[in-house]
Parts: structure tokens; C-alpha cells; sequence
């Protein structure tokens, strides 16, 4: 049995305490905050739940094995580093932490000390992800033109950061999924209207092939749309996150060139062909990966969504605030 | 009686011949294309049309007081410096030319002899983008923060050209007509993978103030969209071109902000309101276009879409390509 | 402070429990459920709470003021009736009885008790339906012609009765608050295919005047479908309940017709204006309702979905299966 | 080479001489219309054709083979009965005529002449109607448990019929077409507000098992919707041909149950797969009817929409009407 301590209750907070609560494996033994307003929602949940204020108590305690750090994202470092440093597994929110420096040295410790170091990136375990991995590791989409990503809504979630370190996090996981390649750089555009941090932006993610990434990401748009298109040589796919059925629609339609014999034009023709909409599955992303986390730590198994993963993130994250700084000039990306 | 000569029977050419055919104030003398293949297909719908093989031969005819080129990009520049020579006014497809240099060439000639030249941009014409106008001018959507375009379809249109010189110049006149500012700088990120043009490609637009402009064009896309987002400091609107009723869609949404006194954070609060759809006048734009056109003429006044009007899109397309050869680096507008 | 007694915590019960507990007014004494089963989940959810087996010790506490019945339709009748016999006020899930008999006595005995008897109609109190109600009182779209529900989806969700008892219930008590007609006949046609009991049915309401109104229910339908069109003279209007963000529309659309002068025949001609999509308020609508439960006894006022209300609606879904077991045929509604 | 002379030049008119001057194997030797205003509009688009005023001489012309009747319905029986006396074949718009007398006695004319007679049911030559009946015939539905049609709209289109005879002959040629089965029944309710005449009605087809067909058609909604459902044992299938592309989609959804041993409630269960939907052929309906006309009299085969096909449709529609007289009960359909 895997011993959870969670540390911070806001927004996503609860949702973790009760994700581990549930698994099979784990068990939550502590629930900390500073706030002591937030101490009473966790009593008003949670009625036996263990309590404290004091996240060293959750981080040095010899009944914890992993710690779960639901802060603010200039706290992750410190929390985290602290936790490994104690012999403790961590489970960290994203973007795992402010600076490309933080997250090599966490990869580097948990690496030492053969402890689980995971990011929680949610995507990477809904439904549509897992069948759009799927798909696209069956080859059905042949080799993949482009990944087109739009996250845009009203609401500006996070006062400390701008909207690339808020949502793209989300586009840059799931893209580090889904395609093995490694991107060479990155190219932003954004302005501010509201506030001094861009409320919206444009991002490129530039490869050594002809493969291109795009995200488009924005506080301000009057409508919600959660939509990635994904261009291959054979087929193409559409992942509509806002609908509450047929999320995922692979469409048999594209385009082949011929090179005219002896001449210098090309001939292009089209194929339009069926439509179809896998069955998706549909438990709740966060269980499935608290589950995910607790098998990773018992099997001594690397996850996907490791400090890895959570450092590939952050780089691109890093990357997206230089290329704002020169005007949208591209960056490399290590 | 305004006589128009028409040079190109090909794909846009049948609209313009009969739509010069239907509105007042003009008439279609003569049709004018180089294969015979073609002539067959103008007899067919137009019996008594003089048809023939030879540009020269319109464009010196003394019965010709209008020259319309519906012809590929590279042939524009010498059909309507031709045509402005021999004293003729001169309709001419988008984009205006195929270098930026022409097109100030053509807008020097047009000035010097006092003849109207003007450019198909024929979606400023449309009730969609005329309501839109209507909406900024009154002052509904407030200051704007920013206008995001979409236009993929799966469709190659054009093999002469990339995808930004085939769908951009849309983008760019409405752009031009809505929005009064001048563009500084552009930047774009394109790839191909069918040809050697670019066949994906994302442009950003950007302004001396915060607003900024983007564009994602494509001709890979399994569905076809043509939306466009203009964000507004008090309301919001969607257009919506693949909707048969209800295109634009004006939403009372917004966000307000205040920094709380004595404060670092601030106090974002949203505001939900009403949404509206303008009842969308229904007349085929290149109608409305056809007459206007006749109408500057009879009444030697400016069309919004003249010869400047053609240079500002063939200078951001041209700004497009430099920064594609740069890989994505913002290109000064002049 | 009304105490509440809740009798039944199977698919709704909990709603139940948790809006008495929050909403001014109101607090909740005794949660009782025959299965034991069922007493570990209030326990779970509500640790400090009373929980009880027998109905009766809840109907005959001198410590409870209202009891609340969400228990299956058929227990309804004599539940209420010994609650009321004991003084106490009844709030009812939908449909109130299972005869309209049983309706009519608990009215007459509410009555004469001088008891609030509610009946769950919770659709009434949605924004969206308060938004209609405004809608058509502000005569927005003049003399309303016909209202036409489609209520479908995939799933059985009730046992004991037909689509029609199961969905229409929502369907009346809608009807009934919108439109003051009172209805005349009901035709009813269906057919099983799953089961012994109609899966897919088709109501007609007919009026004194050509008011019509129609209701498609079906638990056989692949896509979930929550459609009402109502149609006036001078407006018309769709609430589409699928929708996140504008529910309602409203359609500045109409047909005005002209009897030509000394002729047979007729001018018709449409007119095609704005539409406009109200904000809709977010409060959930069962909230509203305890709150408004409670305010009614406080203040001894008569519900709008008060005994009478809830005998409205159980007349027209006797009157159903009156019309289906004679094939269709229209059958009066006293 | 079948020669065939058009009588009327209206709404459809020139449709029918468009297709049938295209298809192999047939020429357009006249146009007839009552109106010389209509042929200016015929000389217009045909310079060379031959007009005329008198259908007679049409219909009694030896250089005609096949005479295509295209004027209001009252007009269809004496124009077609004329046609076939005179030994030519006939193609009529539907409805086949105004009565079932009518209809029966052209039915047997046709066959004492051995002509052939084909009623314009567009509709079932359609690329989603024909994939419907492929779906249907490969069972890939399994039984078929229901077909649920809304085809709605603003508009008045028919001055001398009501909205099901204006609508509905579409729906009852498909169902025809896409169900074996014959139906028993009928029973239809409807108002009029504009005019005198039906603008809203319902209308349920009976058949003597549990299958049942509804359709609902309308001129006075605001929106335009042409949804039909059909619901099947084994998957579940939406046609909304509103839709320009992916307008059959099919569900392999469905609910499966099984009587629990010994006991009398039933044990239900959903299943919940993929979504599928095929390429549509993209000719024109009428084109390939046009062509499919000419090869049945080439062949001397019956068609799928010939006399009795029409037949079926009167029947359902007199059925209709007596409904409707009646008060909704419902009428036999012999």
C-alpha cells in the first residue's frame, strides 16, 4: 500500500486526494495546506482525513511514500527536490517547474535515487488520447503532415503566468506523446490586453522534417473550442474535446501527386472516402492515471509522464517566453 | 453604358461575364481567351457574344472603356498595364500582381491617368463582411484586441503558387477593410509535403499597438473551415462562413480587470451576456462588386478595393514569403 | 427553519438531500431508506446524519415539518396521503400518482389540511425555462401556434413504466407553465421493442384553438436529442438543451399572409430578421426549487407546481394510455 | 434515342429539361408552357428549342416517345391518362395525382399499354438514400424498429395543397423504398394558422408488426432540419441531409435484454461502439434518375418509382387527410 501525501487543496487538489483515495494500492494519509480556510473543505469532505499546515511535516514524515505537490508552479521545485531528497516518490503538477534548471536537476536526483519522479499530465490519459496514440502507432495515418492544436475560451485560470505556461502545457504533452520526433525549435507570437502577460498566442514547433506543429492558445475568444487536427499521408483525424460523443473522427480522405512524365507540372487528385468515430473509452482521466502512478511505483517501472517528459515541456515552455522576447524569431529547442 | 472586355474564360471567368452581364450600367462586348476549347463553352451559354483569341485586340479596342483580367497571376501586370496605356479602366482578379513592385507600377499609372483600377477582393463584398464593418464602426466591439482567421479545406487550387498567395489575399483585403491600422511586420511558418509550395502555413500580423492578426491556412484539412475570431475590449465576434444562416455571431462577453489597490494581483471578473446574430444581407457579393465597380466609374470615385488596396495584400504576401525564407522571423511591411 | 424529512435515496435522492441541506430555510432531519445498503452511502456522504428504515417514523415525527418522497411512482400516493393525514408539507417526485384518482384526493386533502403539496417538476425552475416563460409573457412571439419536443436518447432508465411516463412528465409540467390553454384531447401512438412497455412514442395535445402540441419520446435513439421549437406569430424559438452556452433562440422570423383582394389565392411572404440567444441563468435548477419550496411554506403561498399541477400532468399521461391501448385515437382531458 | 417533350416550365421545369437534354440516350424535342412569359426564360437558356402553349400537341405528337409532366398536381391525371392513350410514356411529378381513383386507373392503363410510367420521386435516387437501402439490405441494422423523419422549414411552398402533401410524398416514396413491409394505417394531426390549409402536422405510418414510422413536417419553422432516424435491433443509423458532408452516420449503438430467470424485471444493457459514416455518392439525384427513366423504357424494365410506387404514396397521403378529418384517429390503408 502506497502511502499519499498531498500537498495543496485549491483548484485541482481535491480532485487528486480523491483520485488516490479510490485506486487500488494507495491511501491518503495526510492532506496539507497553509490555509486553514481550506482545512475546513477537507473536513467537510474527508471527516477522518489527517491535516497539517506544514508541507516539511508531509515531506519528512516516515509515513509517506510519495508526496503529491498541488502548488503553485514557483513552488514545485523546492517541494519536489525536498521530497526525493527525503526518499519520497513525487507526484507533481504541471508544468513541473519554472525553469529549464529546475527540472534537469529533479530528472537528475529522482535518477540517483531510483525514486518515481511524474508530472501530472492529464491529457496523456483520456480516452482520445490513448485511442489517437493508438491510431497513429497502427500506422493508419501514415507518416503525419502536421499537428494543429486551438485551446481557446474565456477565462484567465492563472495570475502569475501567461497563457502558454497555462494551456500548452496540455498541447505539449500530448504532443510529446503522440510523435517521436524530437523538435528542433520553437517560435511564439503573443500580445497582452488584460493584465501585463500575453492573453494570446500563437506557437510553432519547428522539426528536421517536414512536420509541423501549430498551437493556438487564448484567454479571450468568446466560444470554447478544444479541437486538434492531425494531417497524415493516408488519412487524417479531428479530436473535438467539447463534444460528449464521437471525440475522435478519422476521416479517409487526402490528396495524391503524380509528377507528369516530361513535364512540370504536377496532377493532384483527391480521395474522399468514409468517416469514422472509434468508441472512446471513457474512465476518468485522473483515475487512470493515479492507478497508472501507483503500478509505476510498486513494478519500479519508468512512466511515460516522467521528469523526462515533464522536462521536454518545460523546455518548449522556455523556449515559447525567448521567441516572445525577440519578436517571434525561432528558438532552438535542446 | 460602361463596354467591358473580358480577358480569361477559366474557372472565376463565367461569374464575372455574367455578372457584368446582369448589372446596370454595363455591358460584356467581348470575351477574350487563348484556347478555342473555351469558346465552345462561352457559345453555350452566350450565344451572341463576340468572342475572339487575342488580348491586344481588347485591350486596344476603341468599343472597350473596361478591361476585366480573370487570368493567371503572372499575366496581370502586362494585361493591365496594357489596358491602362490604351486608356482603359481595369478589373483585375486578386492577387493584384505577383510582385510588390508591380503592383506600385500599376497604381502609379492608374493615379497618372486618371483611370479607376480595381481588385476582385470579392469577399469585402459579401453581406457577412459588410455587417462586420458595420459592427467595428459603431463602435460595438470596442477597441480590438485581436482577429484570428481560419481557411483549410482539403484542396490544392492552384499549382503556380503556395497556399498563402492562393487563400491569404481573402484574408488580408477583409483584413485591410475592417481594420484601420497598418501592419508593421509579418511573420510565417509554412511546410510542404505535396509539391514544392507550401501547402500548411500559419501567418502572424502584427501592429504597433497589442492587436495582433493570425492566420491558419491549409490545404490538407479533412474538414473545411472558414471562421474567424475578432476579439473586442466589450464584445466578441465569431464569423462563421460555413453556416448557411447566422454567419456572424456577436457575443456579449468580455473580461474586466481591475488592480486591486496597494496590490500586486488583480481582480479578473467575466462578463456573460447576450449573444446575437445580425440577419445577413443575401446578395452574391460579386453582384454587389459588379456594380459598385460601374459605379466608381460613372462617378470617377475611389473603390475601397483600388490599386493601394491591391498593393497592401500583395505586400503582406510578399512579406509572407520573405519570412518563410527566413524561417518564420518577422518581415517589416513598409 | 423547516425540518425535512427525505423518504427514498436511490438515483435522486441524493440531489434531494444535498439541496435541502443547502439552501435558507430548510434543514435536513432523517434520510430514510428501506435498503441498508443504501444507509452506508448517506453515511459516506453525510457522517452526522439520521438515518431510518421506516417511512412511517419519518411521517409521524413531531420533529419533521416536510417530507420529501423519492421513491419509485407507485409508493407515491399513499406516502403523501399518511404525510399530509400527519400534518405534515409533501414534496413529491414527478409524476405525482400513478392514477389521477390518487391526484385528485391528494389535492382535495392538501386542501383541506392547509398543507403546501409540491410536486419535483424541476424543469420548471431551469434558466432556460424561466427565460421562455419571460419570453412569451413579454408577448415576444405574439399568439403561439405550436410547441414541438423531441426528447430522446439511449436508455431504459425506469422499469415499472413506459418512455411516455418516464420522459413526458418534464414535457407537461413545461407545457403547463408556458402555455395558460388548457388542453382539450390527447392522441397517443407507440410501440415496444424492448420490454412489454412502449420504448418509442408520439404524443398530440390538441386545444380549443389551433394551438398544437407534440412530443417525440423514444429511449431507442442513437444520438441524445433535447429539442423544443415553439412557434408564434410573430417570433419563433428553439431551445436545444444539448447546448452548453445558448440554450434559447430566438428566430425574428415569421410568414405574414395577405388575402389578395377579390382573388382565391394568397400573398405570402416571409420575413427573415435577427436571432437573438438571451443570457440563460446558471443556477441549478434544483437548488431554486427547494429554496422556492421552502419560501412557499414560509409564506403559505401556492406553487406553481403545486397538487394541481402535478394532477394536470398525470391526466395527460393517463390520457396517453388511454389513446395508445384504442390505437391512437384522441381521448378528452377533463 | 427517346424523344421527350416537357410540359410545364415552373419551379422544377427547368431541372427536368437540364437533365433529361443530358443523359445518354434521350433529346428534348419540346417544352410546352401556358405562360409566353415562360418562354422567353426556356428561349433564354435553350435558344433552339422548340415551344409551344398547347400540351396536346405534345401529347399527341408522333415525333415523342416520352412525356414529362411537370405542372401542378390537379393537372397530373388528365395530362398522363392522355399521354398513355396516345401511347407514350410517362413521367409525372409527384404526386402522381390528386386522388387514389386517379392513380389506380393510370396504373392499369400503363399496363394494358405495357408503358412505362415513372412518378418524379426524386428522393429515393439520392447517393444517402441509396447507401440507406444498401445498409438496410446487408442487415446491417438488423430488424428495423423505427423511422423517425422531421423535414421542417420556413416556407410555403404549394398554395392549392397542404404541408404533407407538399412534404411528405418525399418521406413515404423513401420509406417505401427502404422498407418491405406494407403499411396498415394511418393516423395524422395537423393545424393551420396561415391560410386554411395544414402548415403543421404529424403524421404516424402503423404496420402490422412493432415497426412504426413518424413523420413530422412544418412550414413555419424557424430552422430548416431534415433529420430522419432509423432505429434497428442490431445498429442505429441518422440521416441529416442538412449536412454537406457525412450525412449517413451510423451507430452501433443498442441496447440488448434478457428476462432474469425466475423473476419478473428485466436485466437491460447498453452497448456503445463506433460510429460510422460511409462515403455518399455525390451525383445528382435527378441526373441519375433522368438516365435510369430512359434505360427502363430502353429495357422495357419496371421501375422502382413506377405507377405503383406512386400508387402507395396517394394512399398514404388520402389516408392522411381522412386523419386529419377524423380528428387524428386512425385510417386503413388498403
Amino acid at each position: 500500500m502506497i502511502r499519499v501525501g498531498v500537498i495543496g487543496y485549491g483548484y485541482w487538489g481535491p480532485n487528486i486526494v480523491r483520485n488516490f483515495s479510490l485506486v487500488e494500492g494507495a491511501t491518503v494519509e495526510v492532506v496539507c495546506d497553509r490555509s486553514t480556510e481550506m482545512h475546513k473543505k477537507i473536513k467537510a469532505q474527508w471527516p477522518h482525513m489527517n491535516i497539517n499546515t506544514d508541507s516539511d511535516e508531509v515531506i519528512t514524515s516516515p509515513d509517506i511514500d510519495l508526496v503529491a505537490i498541488v502548488t503553485p508552479v514557483s513552488t514545485h521545485f523546492s517541494l519536489a527536490k525536498q521530497a526525493l531528497l527525503n526518499g519520497k516518490h513525487v507526484f507533481v503538477e504541471k508544468p513541473m517547474t519554472a525553469t529549464v534548471e529546475e527540472s534537469e536537476e529533479l530528472v537528475e536526483l529522482a535518477e540517483q535515487k531510483g525514486l518515481t519522479l511524474m508530472v501530472d499530465h492529464t491529457f496523456m490519459f483520456t480516452g482520445a488520447v490513448r485511442k489517437m496514440k493508438e491510431v497513429i502507432e497502427e500506422r493508419l495515418l501514415g507518416d503525419i503532415y502536421y499537428y494543429d492544436s486551438t485551446r481557446i475560451n474565456l477565462g484567465i485560470f492563472q495570475h502569475d503566468i501567461n497563457v502558454i505556461w497555462d494551456l500548452a502545457p496540455h498541447d505539449f504533452s500530448i504532443l510529446s506523446y503522440l510523435i517521436d520526433e524530437k523538435p528542433l525549435s520553437v517560435s511564439a507570437s503573443g500580445v497582452s490586453h488584460v493584465g501585463t502577460r500575453e492573453d494570446v498566442a500563437y506557437i510553432h514547433v519547428h522539426f528536421s522534417n517536414s512536420f509541423i506543429a501549430h498551437f493556438n492558445v487564448n484567454w479571450l475568444s468568446p466560444v470554447k473550442v478544444r479541437n486538434t487536427l492531425v494531417g497524415g499521408e493516408k488519412r487524417m483525424l479531428l479530436w473535438d474535446d467539447m463534444m460528449a460523443d464521437e471525440k475522435i473522427r478519422i476521416y479517409d480522405k487526402g490528396v495524391e501527386v503524380k509528377q507528369r512524365e516530361g513535364m512540370y507540372d504536377l496532377l493532384v487528385s483527391y480521395r474522399a472516402g468514409d468517416m469514422w468515430a472509434p468508441r472512446i473509452e471513457q474512465t476518468e482521466a485522473l483515475r487512470y492515471e493515479c492507478r497508472y502512478c501507483i503500478k509505476c511505483i510498486e513494478n519500479n517501472t519508468r512512466p511515460i509522464n516522467d521528469g523526462l517528459n515533464g522536462l521536454y515541456v518545460v523546455r518548449l515552455l522556455n523556449a515559447c517566453d525567448e521567441s516572445l522576447k525577440i519578436g517571434g524569431g525561432a528558438v532552438d529547442v535542446k
